[in-house]
């Protein structure tokens, strides 16, 4: 499939009229041609206009005919074959095993989306019956069903080239809602957006979904990505990145006339917390575990373990010993951008430059734009005088937190931002002290874990990707797994409609075969 | 019960030491003794760590134990007796039956989040077992329950003394969900809020919650309502009233350094439409029944039909008139408080005296503080053009709005803001026309009904009490039926959690006995 640096608009592929994006190769951070034209304000307009005629026709096509189309998008990427590995290899620098396992990833996730949208449930249909010979007052016949927000836009991730960006969970999740979707590639892998917008584009096209349900815009420049999120015409944001950037458009959004929702996965330092009788019987073993965790993937993960907490003591310096001798010996690797490498780098010799924390080791050195895995450590009492601290490296550097005993273990869990995972390495012994934390950990993250690190996201129904803020913008919801999808839908209720004007999801005799509730109670077939 | 004037706070009643907030006969403007210390600052903080301690044991109590607290407030309101009826009498200006009914509603809606609790369905249990042997790699145990978001701050409405006050739905679906509760009593009726808060006081008390788990605060002046949303232990927030009032605090809620979800249901029109035929066959009856619905406890519901759409013609003047002749026989009733009476009659006035407004009636006059209902019209045209005319005027005045055909109602409909409900009328022969009409509303609205007015919200599982903005700040949720609950969770997913410490409602063997899916199907019992 021919690369041509062309937006994707509706059904037309053609050339952005604002400045460029340009591709390059990560490892060398050589351009690579084409470039990609960035839209202009009018060609962003006629995406939101597309998208927001197309809305009416494609949240009611019939659940099979949605799970179809995102069945096709999946097969669609397969097909593009090797090209769409290579070039994705290229824009990232991320080996092969890594790029073909989120091939699959992405791929699945969108059948796990069709296979939602099939079931029904995301549904939640209620029908409450008529009682006309109610006392004192009849009651009317109600019914209520989820339906789609509106257009999307959907902030393509620079860490997860395919499966958080333009085939990615948001996308998949959003259009499984019924939701048209525009997305705005990352300028860290053009090349690999638009091979999958055009994957996307002609199964809009063959599954005969209206052309304004999907659009891809390369876009230069911060103002016209938030020109977007202020256009009224769309209902809700998706967005994978930084602090910083997710809460400019937290910002842009609150302050449009009608405020949208943002859900903005930001930033996590994803705490490890180390328990005494599996520290002292198991620290080896965990710090293998650790550093393995850190060093993947260049630690570009949102659930990367950044942050550990340990009681101090013997078998604490012997962890870190451990940590640091596993850190030391990692190999440097290419980190997606160069833009990135620079801001992992400042920010690794600001730690290193701080008076309160100690490097324990850093790994092996490497290329210009590869990362150099580093492990801190400090006291409790330094963490908890010192929030900058807390603030994310994105890349392979954790901070090891000295604690005197557990009841500052504790008190520095209390202190923590909200964070995506929490990680708590336990052997039956610990179950006790393990319980007191729970609590604490249930107000502060999203997934919490027991003897296993955060990296490594299942996409299955279970899975909560989210967490309080900062970690996210909106800690009610998940950016991965089945449960993604009721980010994109509002309740509606239907009163006293004749079955004639009903959706086909809350007609009498359940037409869809959806699971519902009659009177709040499950439905009987 | 006497009343006192005492903030609760906790377990304890206490004097306010900061201005005061003065109970008034809602007929004569008289002040009525004793008047409500206002909290000060320190109060308000006390109230928040109460509520901030008591989360993590509250929020873990058993779904029987949280049930029968629900019960027994409701229980304890209907203890207070008659006294409780007068008392709201007096504050509200409101008939005798109304109240009684309100206070049916206000203790069903307990009730109903009882059962809702029992039922476990809101909890959204998932389980994916661990599957260990799975290539190219296991699949860890993953498991998922909603959980309470943490202390919720309620400001008590105004129209709803009872069922959207105190005890009210924003209170029962919090407290349902685990949530402790600080009340800002409405300043139009705190004599009858104090009534109520003693009651859950001390159900708070006899069924042993932690004392946190509620407090109720009369505050004198906006900034310290403010600062109740602006403190950190607080994490949503439940409000009904203006749309001033709302955008105030939504803003307050975006401007923290941790974002939190307001819930404000503010302001509506309501859209009625009237339809060819059944305009033709029943327009005397439909305007009727517009004139009950419109003058229905002086007009202060927020589902009041405030705008009426027709297509022009014999027919349309016809219910105009009818319309107007019943309007203009109708009775002046009090308004709740003197400054609601003064913004309806000045809202009225504007309207009068709008160039492009005719005034089809004017209501019977009353007293000081009585409403005297209003019904204007206008051309489409003229609708379009000046966006003044959607502000609602809360009281019993509604606009009716001649459109020349239903191309340019449905132009009406599609520069609608978003509205808490949309009434069509219809006949069998106007179902193809309303086909066209459904998908504009459903973007539009929350609920669509069928032939009645929105007035009289059924609290059940079906009912959606929401829309878009400025219906409400998030057009996600609804404040009014079980759904409610939802918007005080959060989903925590729990990954290889041994048996010991995972939450009751996600053990094997499914002690708690509530629906939940395995695998995304339902557990089979």
């Amino acid at each position: 499939m021919a690369i041509l640096g062309e937006l994707l608009i509706g059904g037309t592929a053609v050339r952005g009229t604002n400045g460029a994006v340009v591709a390059r190769d990560a490892q060398t951070g050589e351009p690579i041609s084409p470039d990609f034209g960035g839209a202009g304000e009018e060609q962003i307009a006629l995406a939101c206009a597309l998208a927001a005629e197309a809305f009416d026709t494609y949240r009611e096509t019939t659940p099979a005919a949605r799970a179809a189309f995102l069945e096709q998008i999946a097969q669609n990427i397969l097909d593009i074959g090797d090209e769409l590995v290579t070039r994705c290899m290229t824009e990232t620098g991320l080996p092969r095993p890594r790029i073909e396992g989120e091939r699959m990833r992405t791929v699945n996730q969108l059948r796990l989306f069709a296979g939602v949208v099939r079931d029904g449930a995301y549904l939640d249909a209620r029908i409450d019956p008529a009682q006309p010979a109610r006392q004192p007052l009849p009651r009317a016949d109600l019914r209520l069903r989820q339906i789609a927000l509106g257009p999307i836009v959907v902030f393509g991730a620079s860490n997860f080239p395919l499966a958080f960006s333009v085939a990615g969970g948001d996308t998949a999740s959003a259009l499984a809602a019924g939701c048209p979707v525009i997305v705005k590639a990352h300028s860290a892998h053009p090349g690999t957006s638009e091979l999958v917008g055009r994957a996307i584009q002609a199964a809009v096209r063959s599954c005969g979904m209206p052309e304004g349900t999907f659009s891809l815009l390369f876009v230069s420049g911060y103002d016209l990505g938030q020109k977007l999120v202020a256009d009224p015409r769309i209902k809700a944001v998706g967005f994978t990145g930084s602090r910083r950037g997710g809460v400019a458009l937290m910002n842009v959004a609150a302050a449009r006339p009608e405020p949208i929702p943002v859900y903005a996965e930001m930033s996590s330092i994803n705490p490890v917390l180390l328990f005494p009788n599996a520290l002292a019987k198991r620290g080896q073993e965990i710090a293998k575990g650790f550093v393995a965790s850190l060093t993947l993937g260049a630690g570009q993960f949102c659930t990367n373990p950044g942050l550990v907490l340990g009681i101090d003591g013997p078998a604490l310096d012997d962890f870190i010993a451990a940590a640091g001798k596993a850190a030391s010996e990692s190999a440097a690797a290419t980190m997606l951008t160069p833009g990135i490498h620079d801001a992992y780098a400042s920010g690794v010799a600001k730690m290193e430059q701080h008076p309160k924390v100690d490097t324990v080791a850093r790994g092996q050195a490497g290329g210009r734009y590869q990362c150099q895995a580093a492990v801190f450590s400090t006291s409790s009492q330094d963490f908890l005088r010192n929030h900058d601290l807390q603030e994310e490296m994105f890349g392979a550097a954790s901070l090891i937190v000295r604690c005197p005993d557990e009841a500052a273990m504790r008190e520095v869990v209390e202190a923590l931002d909200g964070q995506l995972t929490a990680a708590l390495h336990i052997d039956e012994e610990d179950h006790a002290a393990a319980r007191r934390f729970l609590p604490v950990l249930e107000r502060k993250v999203g997934r919490i874990l027991v003897n296993g690190f955060g990296t490594g996201v299942e996409v299955c129904h279970a899975m909560v990707h989210g967490g309080p803020f900062p970690s996210t913008a909106d800690g009610r919801s998940t950016s991965v797994g089945s449960l993604a999808i009721a980010r994109f839908l509002r309740p509606v209720c239907y009163q006293d409609l004749p079955q004639a004007l009903l959706p086909a999801a809350l007609q009498d005799g359940n037409v869809l075969d959806i699971p519902r509730r009659v009177d709040g109670k499950p439905e009987v077939k």
